[in-house]
């Protein structure tokens, strides 16, 4: 009997689920709109659990075949007792026992984490970073997110807080961060920031991507924008390669597609001002999964949790 | 029979060793100037393994009773070959394969490691993070040195070079730093800064340990300059916290001797600029082991390479 994993995907914009097979390979996908629920916790989960079940019965499996569900969400997930703490845009949720109620109403093993937990597994296991042991991921977006994978185990921390990449502080006396810091990464290259720096460069309401096309012509205005970004994201980076001295940093996000013109900066920078071994041996690449990413993690998680990484039953 | 466990704590100054037993307590101990060897890495050796054999042979045992022997060097080692890759202010040392030689000369297992790594791991083990899965531990002296306990394993880095939050940038801006860095951690609180400061608030030189003194009477400018340097020490910890979210800080070393008057602001510091429910959760302590803590590291060295994470013989 061939074995598969469902993987689930909640976003601000939308919920994406994929069969996913063992080699990481996704065989069917759907997907639902998260504002349709945004206000209704239990009619998204009900909403979540009818699209499971449609998934598995329109590729003419049934439960026996799933070895588990994963879900990666945007925010605060306990993976060990299953349950979300708290969910970024998505107001309703604290608390809320995910993993029990989904295996009530599916019967199948349900495991939960942290969108960004769950996307540095699938890069690890299946995309950028296969085969290396020590692994930063970061997300560049509005916010800027992070995962640690240390080891070869993704690391989650003491509160399953690990990996706060965008709430590193730049400067003491940087500009204030709504996280309650100072001075914090993401206050220099979150997507909001960027917006107000390309418009005061640009001198017009101007999207990044059309920067990045800018930048693609060789627009030098364009390119230095990126610089200047690539500059302070290796500023923050240098800081993360002297403490973890990892193999691989792995970029992704909506940001992220700028990569082109970060990657010559960010990596002198990060040679410039990081320790020289690890500052010389340290790869920066492109997250390879893209869209799938999400989908192709969360069915990475649920093997990780079933074959090495047990969570606690509750 | 009952087994013991050698522990050796190369130093600048000393270099100490210690019979352990498995409870990790000192049974008896001896010690060699450093700088009789400074310029002779062979007579180093070999009056070390000289004095390993007496230490052995005056507490009537055999190197049977010598489960092995651990060793923490200040500088760069690679753990799993077991050579010496670089130390700092001892010179002439250049990819020694010490394990190796020392195997070879008394027939009994050695293990190397960083001494800031042996010292995380005694800390853990027998020390003020007993019971802790995810420590940050960091030596406060002329140098800013860190060791990482991640998941209840020492976390080394793709190339042994984890945990150097002397390095972590408190600024983009900062003053240079002599790892090829700007703004480090250790630019702000090394001794070396510290000392200067202290002439400028004091008009004179003054040692640390005096100002300690003078902020344990009340002194107002004392305490103002410890402030100062929690405050500095707090803005880097507050990313290292959003980035590990540990159980546990443990701070040693010379400098780490004024940890009562750093104590309060650190934790302030950490709580007003760390991300919530990481901030308010870690706590921050003092090393416990002191003078032995370099010896009954190097044991718990030995004892997790024997029983948990054995390196690859070469």
């Amino acid at each position: 009997m061939k074995h598969f994993v469902l993987g689930v995907d909640v976003g601000g914009t939308n919920i994406k689920l994929g069969l996913v097979d063992l080699s990481g390979k996704v065989i069917s996908r759907t997907s639902l709109v998260t504002s349709s629920f945004i206000r209704n916790k239990n009619r998204l989960i009900s909403a979540l659990c009818s699209q499971i079940k449609i998934i598995i019965l329109k590729n003419r499996l049934s439960p026996k075949h799933i070895l588990g569900i994963g879900i990666g969400l945007p925010g605060l997930v306990d993976f060990h007792r299953g349950t979300v703490n708290l969910l970024v845009n998505i107001p309703g949720w604290h608390k809320v026992p995910l993993k029990k109620i989904i295996e009530q109403k599916i019967k199948i093993p349900a495991f939960l984490d942290n969108d960004v937990n769950v996307m540095a597994l699938g890069e690890w296991r299946f995309g950028a970073a296969r085969g290396s042991k020590n692994v930063v991921c970061l997300t560049l977006g509005t916010g800027v997110g992070g995962g640690l994978i240390l080891d070869n185990r993704l690391y989650r921390g003491e509160n399953f807080a690990a990996g706060e990449l965008g709430h590193i502080p730049l400067n003491e006396n940087g500009p204030p961060c709504k996280c309650g810091g100072v001075g914090c990464l993401e206050s220099y290259i979150g997507s909001r920031y960027l917006l107000k720096a390309a418009k005061s460069v640009f001198r017009k309401n101007i999207s990044l991507e059309e920067v990045s096309r800018l930048a693609s012509r060789g627009d030098r205005k364009a390119l230095k924008f990126w610089q200047a970004a690539a500059t302070h994201l290796g500023n923050g980076l240098a800081g993360v390669v002297n403490l973890l001295n990892p193999k691989k940093i792995v970029i992704g996000g909506g940001v992220g597609n700028a990569f082109p013109f970060l990657k010559k900066f960010l990596k002198q920078t990060i040679v410039r001002r990081a320790m020289t071994i690890p500052g010389r041996e340290v790869d920066i690449v492109r997250a390879k999964l893209g869209f799938d990413g999400g989908i192709i993690g969360a069915s990475v998680l649920v093997c990780d949790a079933l074959f090495t990484n047990k969570p606690k039953r509750t």
